[in-house]
């Protein structure tokens, strides 16, 4: 087997692994990064599964930050840079019970956001029946949404600034810049099996690395060869308690299956009205819109002219400690006897409706839903985006590289700056993240 | 099978499962309590493995006071009712280096104790060579110590109201306790296959729970039958996740192995010598021992005129989702490679000793170092104890029992009261803890 050396080896070519690749490389540009990746090409993993939504409608700061300045970015790339994410602001829209929104939690939410300017607006219940006949407010009566725990609906948060994009395309772009200015070439296909920790100095004594030798992070072992770097990066999101558990240091998160199932809207006029309802933003379609009741979402899908259904699953929904192909997998029944009857009750235009296509991923959750970058013993970490590593990405990228530089700040699009350990596990200061799907 | 219902069921028969038994018990007389454990006698697993020292000398004043309570509950145990705990104050020791000593995060660890009125004493290199001659404070001119990173000794901290006890002890103390006053007999050599998730209400459809049904944990699958209660407390420690991850419970913690090497002192003058260091305690022996390098530490044991030798493993040694039969079993070449030429160093009269017997099992960690007690769900979870389950088990059960009847605070030994949800998930009110072996 080969052995190589680098300055810095990126494990994961997801939408986390490429952006730092990029911003690494552009801010340290004599420096040999070897981006890996088990897929036979970028943003294949749990970057294609996502629903790519993006929303800077977070009640922390810190999450806040690291969207609103992200969104900037690929607003940027797209307008001045041509490079077409299909970065539509469709807006998001909450549907909210009165108790709901009453909910100190939401009120918090909501005050957070004019502290720090983000942009948005509530609908009552009489404006949302006009801007959306089809959508089902009130359930009185009704015994079969009793049962079912369906709350009503009494108002709508909507954030404008909010939207969609195409997350294959943004980690092409970042994917291209990276190409460009990298002096190694990326490797796909490779799976790394384990990092290698290593006595420093190493002494030769068989069984080493001892309890009481230092010990550093030098590199990977992978079914391609064994790869050494002074910094092994780990963007693995779901599966970085396989890499990083054996060694000893603990990644903090784990991960939850998440899927998405397609419904078209071309045969149904009544889901095509819903698909281009006017009103909430400049496109003329519904934005995506999250019901009152278990986590069902949906998210418009201009292209293929229709909508993407997910739910963001509590209780119930086992946890498992690193991604399995089992978690790669759409359970049919999930859809029609879980998501179906929600979200057919609450837009009626979903009755008969029957997915065309449907995948599943990985969703890496963290402790406070606050991402992690941080450097331990010559691994620098980014992962536990819980479900907004896109949204994230920029920022994330750009602390990653800050840290990997020893920066006590990190600048992020816009030329905002903060504190490069913000996000780490040791010197962590964030908000706990109330909001999240 | 069969299927029997009770008021709670207990998981886990070690010192918290035994211990919250008896006090939801004394304080609801009329429940039935199945407690029910896969070892065939309480206290066979982790708890049989630890060390069994208790100390209330800690940062948090979150595990001062719950050692604190506890270790006085112990005394009384021992000296008021007459059961005897093989409780000795020997006093812990914690040999530090100039550095370390300075240290901020010692300073504000002995200020927190003055503040809480914790004893303790700082001893001079010098005093520590007049009370033990036999330690090495000093290896300036020794190479193969410098290649090991070993920090010389400048002081030493030593808390006079720790000690060590019999863990098997305080376990039975609890059961015999327990088993007075309970109307349901414990049940041994059941394996607990998985928690029971389901609707509520139960619509008898198939696949149920449902995402848009309420859900309640309502009892156990085991291998000798399916058992219902109201409340399930899991006191399962290092294997906590086995059971909460499936049905989507997120238990926070991981497991790690932990080893103890015992030497005998009796054909050693010079073990012996050390044994029996005088000046530090009213029994004449050693006090539990930490040196300054690398987590290893001695217990004396008194009864059978030895020491127990450990090590908190930091890097390099493998977090577990849960325990695993590979944790129960000592590797030799651990003692050999990485405890002895530490321990030997700053005590010679270590050289030449070769364990006489040994053991391994499960630390469960928590990412702060406190443990958990909350309910979820009609699940009551104590776990996460981070190595300090038995000092802080009497508060700890107290809480729990606390929380099973809806109190807003539990009442420790002594009469302190604490907000029952101080240790929860959702309204933790802790402090980080710095100072865990």
């Amino acid at each position: 087997m080969s052995e190589e050396s680098f300055d810095v080896i990126i494990v994961g070519a997801g939408v986390l692994g490429v952006a730092t690749a990029y911003y690494i490389q552009k801010n340290s540009p004599d420096k040999h990064i070897l981006l890996v990746e088990k897929a036979l090409a970028p943003g294949q993993g749990n970057t294609a599964m996502s629903a790519a939504a993006v929303r800077n409608m977070f009640a922390s700061s810190t999450n806040q930050i690291l969207t609103d300045t992200s969104m900037k970015y690929f607003e940027y790339v797209q307008s001045e840079l041509g490079h077409d994410l299909l970065f539509e602001k469709t807006g998001y829209l909450w549907l909210l019970s009165e108790s709901q929104f009453k909910h100190e939690s939401v009120q918090v939410w909501m005050e957070r956001m004019k502290k720090s300017g983000i942009h948005y607006k509530v609908y009552s219940k009489k404006e949302l029946k006009k801007l959306i006949p089809g959508l089902n407010v009130d359930f009185t009566g009704d015994e079969e949404a009793q049962l079912m725990n369906l709350q009503q609906v009494d108002y709508g948060l909507f954030g404008g600034d909010c939207g969609v994009l195409d997350p294959t395309r943004l980690v092409e772009h970042y994917f291209e810049e990276f190409k460009k200015i990298t002096h190694v070439k990326p490797r796909f296909g490779v799976y790394v099996q384990r990092l290698l920790l290593e006595a420093d100095p190493k002494l030769d004594l068989p069984g080493e690395p001892y309890v009481w030798q230092n010990k550093k992070i030098t590199g990977i072992i992978t079914d391609k060869g064994t790869f050494r770097a002074k910094t092994v990066v780990l963007a693995t999101g779901a599966w970085a308690n396989e890499l990083l558990d054996p060694v000893g240091i603990d990644s903090m998160t784990k991960a939850k299956k998440r899927q998405l199932f397609v419904i078209h809207a071309e045969d149904s006029p009544k889901l095509k009205a819903l698909l281009n309802t006017k009103g909430f933003n400049e496109i003329g379609c519904i934005p995506f819109t999250i019901v009152p009741s278990t986590g069902v979402y949906f998210r418009p899908q201009l292209q293929e002219h229709g909508f993407w259904i997910g739910c963001g699953d509590k209780l119930g929904r086992e946890y498992k400690y690193f991604q399995t192909d089992e978690m790669m997998v759409p359970e049919s029944a999930y859809y029609e006897n879980s998501v179906y009857p929600v979200l057919s009750k609450y837009f009626p235009a979903f009755e008969g409706a029957r997915p065309v296509n449907s995948w599943a991923g990985g969703y890496s959750y963290s402790p406070d839903k606050i991402p992690f970058v941080y450097t331990e013993c010559g691994v620098l970490v980014i992962n536990g985006a819980s479900g907004s590593g896109i949204m994230k990405s920029d920022a994330l990228a750009r602390i990653a590289d800050a840290l990997y530089r020893g920066l006590p700040e990190a600048e992020l699009y816009g030329g905002k700056k903060v504190p490069s350990n913000m996000l780490s596990v040791k010197d962590r200061k964030v908000e706990i993240e109330s909001v999240i799907i």
